[in-house]
């Protein structure tokens, strides 16, 4: 299964603003519609992205037992709240190996660490899109109350002070809200 | 770019043999076409195969330098044997973390280390297809001398005794030849 993420008239999603963190920017939006789908969808250079919920890359097995200890789910009723984070990595980030890779994102930058104290608060799905041959390599859907987007922000803010984020050539950042 | 195997009348490899050595089999193929293509590609439950040439996954950075010295590139003109080998693993594979599938797939299987033997005279392309949504997780392509074939059917008995094969769900085994 897919998830592709349509800027659209009528979709549950109501876009406040998208900023181009880094790189080209992607086109306006009015709404996002998150479906669902079957087939592997075509390329695009801007609307509709897609992804796919993959297994995870780097987590290991106390960092998981940390992670559903603490994390909530999509689809909760108070988090009227969204973000969508397009993000590409420079080819040298492909090119490393999983434990160079592995080192940069946790030992030096703390990605699951740093994450896990905006937890439950934050709820976050990351869809994997590198090997559909999709201009991104990945998208990251969070959820979260209104009054935890200041927690949200300083989330990212450690996240891009990061070594990981020198790795980072093109970045969206898509805020979202629902009624 | 996504590379495409079907099953065809004038594809470059004649099939030589298909064996299912676990799960569903595959249809019978007289010859095999390889192709690059831009879309992704549809799943199809037989033929054709399709997967993506992605980054490494498990491979650490002394390991690689170790392939990289060794390895021999596809398309030698003496390689006129190869073998195509679908293989899809368990639910429980993909539910690891990455530190656990590591631990089975080099610690435990010797799955770089062992293969690390058979070069250069076996050749490897792996293409990965779980997240395409195809009924096969991967597909590695083998290209060899006819005289090494006997070295390559001894690579993968090993593979198959080893602890990661556990995890192995369906795999299926075509060799084929070119004049």
């Amino acid at each position: 299964m897919f998830t592709v993420f349509s800027a659209c008239d009528a979709g549950a999603w109501r876009v406040t603003s998208i900023t181009a963190v880094c790189g080209e920017p992607l086109p306006a939006a009015r709404r996002v519609a998150v479906d669902r789908v079957e087939a592997p969808p075509q390329p695009s250079p801007g609307w509709p992205l897609a992804g796919v919920a993959s297994h995870a890359r780097y987590v290991e097995r106390p960092e998981r037992a940390q992670l559903v200890a603490r994390q909530a789910g999509l689809g909760r009723p108070e988090a009227t709240r969204a973000a969508l984070i397009p993000i590409a990595k420079l080819r040298a980030w492909w090119e490393m190996t999983q434990d160079e890779r592995r080192r940069i994102f946790e030992a030096e930058s703390r990605h699951i660490a740093g994450s896990l104290k905006y937890l439950p608060a934050v709820a976050r799905q990351l869809y994997h899109c590198r090997d559909l041959g999709q201009p991104f390599d990945f998208l990251t859907w969070f959820e979260f109350a209104p009054e935890h987007e200041a927690e949200f922000d300083a989330l990212l803010v450690g996240l891009r002070a990061s070594p990981e984020w020198r790795f980072v050539t093109r970045e969206i950042d898509i805020r979202l809200s629902r009624a």
